[in-house]
């Protein structure tokens, strides 16, 4: 094998490129590195946990799942079909191997990206592999893979323990049964894997199953959905049950981050319009905003931490979305303004002190602009980690250039992995863990922090805080 | 002691973290750290230098006038209360040390901000203290400074010898008596206190009290205000007044860059409309606009050098400032154009010989994409320094990255330390020179720029500049 | 001669400030420093190479055509006329030499720019000069460089071997006669040196010549421009012209990114409005936007690669505009949308096959936030490079700092000099290649490309991926 054929996971990778500042990420990292795993927002199934049986084939694991991939090999030329999805049009797709070849045979295309430091350290970490994939490894990777998703130690609770996976949020739509979690609490793991509250689906009226989701939510509740105070009632209810399977936190994806503060009258002609299905584009837009405000009141109520994603041009493909539905890599960012859309919520609620809401960006103009002068300001406000297409080397030193001189460490949450892949999440912590012991140390280097303070920080950045947060600790 | 416990300022600090770059910014930072400091935009409070007293404790010195220090302390759930701050609610309030050990108890938030880097510069250097401040030397800080205060050497016109301040220019508003800078002058001080004109008070129709500003300025001028051409000449006149007390600049503070040039007729409709507070936001926002080029004209014809500091949502949090009023840590800036927004005063002014606008901005994606171009084209146009919450190590290097390459550095006007905070100006200065001296050494040691062209150029940046583009070369 | 005096290129110039990375970036750049260079997208004139006689003199070869140049100086005072540069106003102008002279000394003006890096290039390597520019070796610079010009060594085509250019765009307009080109082709050169269909002049309608350029085109091409369909073919037809010409690829220049996607009825209105010259600014828009979902139309049709050059705002500067028309430095860069814009078009041929467009952006906010992730997905999109402003060390860094994680480097198309300075090109090649190995160093070094793989990409990025983009690998 010449030398771009083994696969190595340097010790010191993503540690600094001087050996001055390497020096000193190496001490802060060796304190971290271990430190068990809190990952309070994540998009894990969670009857993987509930049910503990194996994983398919390395393909359904690690390939048609992860929209961070298939989009790449999209960009490039590479057809779902050939990467083994089936769309509604029924055209022949690829069996599971020959996706597989397809994917390793474009490897190099990740070069530079996150998905392929997060794959390289799921290769030989989890799997001992010890070559790089490519067309030739191709099939050894394929069996070696599969085979060793049939061993015990593979099974989803294995590996949550293998992980040193303290606690695990998934994310489940308000109308979700909870079934897996109710097992997960019946075997005594329901403090392990909890669940989070998001209620997009009964939230914005511009989903085309936004009324019968209304209409199942009565069910449900027993609660009137198309009476303002009935519907409040039966999210509040919902949360509730959350709540009771473990749920610390709720989250909302909107497109913008608009809050609103009306009056009931108001909200119920909205309510109406919406459950009609003839609310206009500005209307459906009111009304999340409103329902952004009324999730603030409920949180202050029953001590639920709030997250607000905003941002995504969600399904921009029209034809890839047709034929092959939601989350297929076609999700592109947004500039979004928060100082305007934000003040309605803020008037209300800003300064309680029973209140968190924690910010998500995908445009890192709003870092310094916005979000850190917001979060270095207001009690309530706490900002969420780099997020998606930032959750990355560069873009997480860009979070931490940007926001910490005036938000300071202190306004931050730690690190979010946000993913479905599971057996990434010890990579993205380790990743994440890294470039913060990088940037810490670069600090340190020039006599900015001191080496015990910046020590301090970093063990907050990689475990304190996030429990702190989410509200683990008193779990 | 412990490590943490000790306070040091390393000499190498903020000059680079590898020894290539930190031995030529050494080099660079010795020949720049012993310069005068002149300080052309700042905040200080006249009278101390007129009445030359002295200060009266720790708290109202440097925690309670400084808005970066009690907004993060806010941030994380302090009262302003706490921090001995009255607001008409006439709550109870710490006393001075109470306040004190507040802060001091939460100084570990401030790690990794720039108000750090300058306090500690300040109890090292200014007041000789040894050990970090904690909660457990709260209490010594406390009476060792306040004991200092009373010496001598703290009394404000001592502090300004002592800190090498050649000049510093404050900022009055335009119905100011300019008192202060009478008494200063008939001490012989007034070449080095000299004074700004920030007509905002005569010009922003938004604010409450514009209509009784006006009627004062009438008062104090003989001019009737009511008319669009007794306005201007009024504006003249304070204008006159101003620079005959050492002023060289005046100063704008617009929620936008928006310029216009509108006819004497539609100026004296906007005046009376403005004037009876029945003008609505956009006209408010317009007269602004006509205004920024009414002063235009009048720097062509006096001299005075103009700057713009657009950007800034103030009061954000509106029950903070119901019982607090301005200036409490809630102005959060906004994405902000100026290509379009200039352009009405370009077109009229901006291949004027005899005219300089400074810009300075709040959202950094403009640095590269419009402040550059315009400076590197407009002969008005210079770069102010970054500014506000930019005004850090991470954030004047940005500056510098993003600026630099297409306005050169000779459109840009060295460093303004923006401050109430007296104590903290050698500080402010001191990191100034210390990130350019690091910043050039980082383009030396990559052979972009030869060691005697960055000094010369680091000398520039931090005196000869400043002095020339405030015309305090010809003062 | 002091140090600063005497000019020199030291070797490992912009490969890095710390020797960790220097040593690593010397041994990629080593590979492709002498690669030839493919320069896709310029501006160089087609006659110097048609004609090839000698260029007259140092300031009409290098200072009057460079609005990158006499911008800087205008910004400083120095009048266009002090340039040489004659407009409207007939005013007197000052020789070659004296412009030459007056560019000399405020050559420190440049400091930090890469026109200076650019200039010290072609001074030192083409020219062999050994003393630094500035008012004491003026005359000696021009008369060396003057005397040069006349060497058979110094002839255009000379130029492109001594260069290693192996293939040149050029950009010329949808009436240009291609006379130069034809003469290229017929004495062997045109391969080496071929155009671009550049249609902005009978696309945008809110130039002064529209309606005239359109009878124009019906003449060259016999088709009836006043109707929708003849347009087309007429565009077609000159398309075709183009190809047979050399050209592979097509050059929109428009003011925003935005698409349109009408039906024939639509666009004849339109056509008909923009004619006769009563469009409306939103109409002359909606024009450009459904022209550019044509030209990708025809781009599918006839293989031409199509790129789209957004977001300036031409001629900022009214009244140089009026005494000296287009170009003189006062182009000035937009905020600017693609996600939203583009969907017309994406909708449309977002997923063609056979199509390519390549985007460029002078917002640098765009890159990670929209450019990367569109990129990263559509199999149409590429990314351009660093463009115009951001040609520069500090922005091609930034490039592929907030590229790469989400686009990779395969979904770029390596470096355009996009520059009408011939001289110039070596300078700029050399510096992107320098740049890309500093940047590919830096991953090395922190362990996150192994070097045979950053050594591929280096080259990809040089020489390989600009051919195949641009489809001169089938040329």
């Amino acid at each position: 094998m010449t030398q771009s054929q083994v696969l190595t996971l340097h010790p010191d990778r993503f540690l600094g490129a001087n050996e001055n500042i390497v020096s000193i990420a190496r001490r802060l990292f060796a304190e971290t590195e271990q430190l068990p795993i809190i990952s309070p927002h994540g998009h894990t199934n969670p009857s993987w946990f509930a049910e503990n049986k194996p994983f398919d084939n390395a393909s359904e694991l690690l390939l048609t799942p992860d929209h961070y991939i298939f989009r790449m090999l999209y960009s490039q030329g590479i057809s779902l079909q050939q990467l083994g999805m089936q769309g509604t049009d029924k055209s022949a797709i690829a069996d599971p191997k020959s996706a597989w070849c397809a994917f390793a045979k474009h490897y190099h295309l990740f070069l530079g990206t996150p998905s392929r430091i997060w794959l390289d350290h799921v290769f030989s970490t989890v799997f001992g592999l010890k070559e790089i994939l490519n067309e030739h490894s191709a099939a050894l990777y394929y069996e070696h893979i599969n085979a060793a998703l049939q061993s015990p130690k593979f099974l989803p609770r294995s590996l949550l323990d293998r992980f040193q996976i303290e606690t695990i949020a998934t994310t489940e739509g308000a109308l979700d049964s909870l079934a897996s979690h109710q097992l997960l609490n019946a075997d005594g793991l329901g403090k392990q894997v909890i669940t989070t509250f998001r209620p997009d689906d009964v939230v914005d009226a511009s989903r085309e199953d936004f009324s019968g989701n209304l209409e199942k939510l009565a069910e449900i509740t027993g609660e009137d959905t198309t009476s303002w105070q009935g519907y409040l009632s039966a999210l509040r209810q919902r949360r509730h049950f959350f709540a009771q399977l473990g749920a610390t936190a709720t989250d909302h994806g909107h497109p913008s981050a608009q809050t609103a503060d009306l009056d009931s009258g108001q909200c119920q002609l909205l309510l109406d319009k919406c459950k009609q299905g003839i609310a206009s584009a500005e209307e459906q837009e009111l009304f999340r905003a409103q329902m952004l405000t009324q999730m603030a009141a409920m949180s202050i109520e029953d001590g639920l931490v709030m997250q607000l994603h905003p941002g995504s041009f969600r399904n921009h493909n029209a034809s890839l979305f047709s034929t092959f539905g939601r989350d297929k890599g076609a999700d592109i960012p947004l500039a979004i303004e928060y100082v305007r859309a934000l003040k309605p919520l803020m008037d209300k609620y800003g300064n309680e002190p029973n209140f968190t809401l924690i910010l998500f960006t995908l445009d890192e103009s709003t870092y310094a602009r916005e979000l850190a002068p917001l979060a270095g300001h207001y009690p309530c406000l706490k900002l969420g980690p780099a997020w998606w297409f930032h959750d990355s080397p560069e873009g997480m030193l860009r979070y931490r250039q940007q926001t910490t001189e005036t938000a300071g460490f202190y306004n931050t949450v730690g690190f979010n992995d946000d993913t479905r892949a599971l057996l990434s999440i010890p990579a993205r912590h380790d990743l994440a863990r890294r470039i913060d012991a990088q940037f810490l140390a670069g600090w340190v280097a020039q006599h900015r922090l001191q080496e015990d303070q910046a020590l301090d920080i970093a063990k907050d950045l990689a475990y304190r805080l996030p429990k702190q947060a989410y509200k683990l600790d008193t779990n």
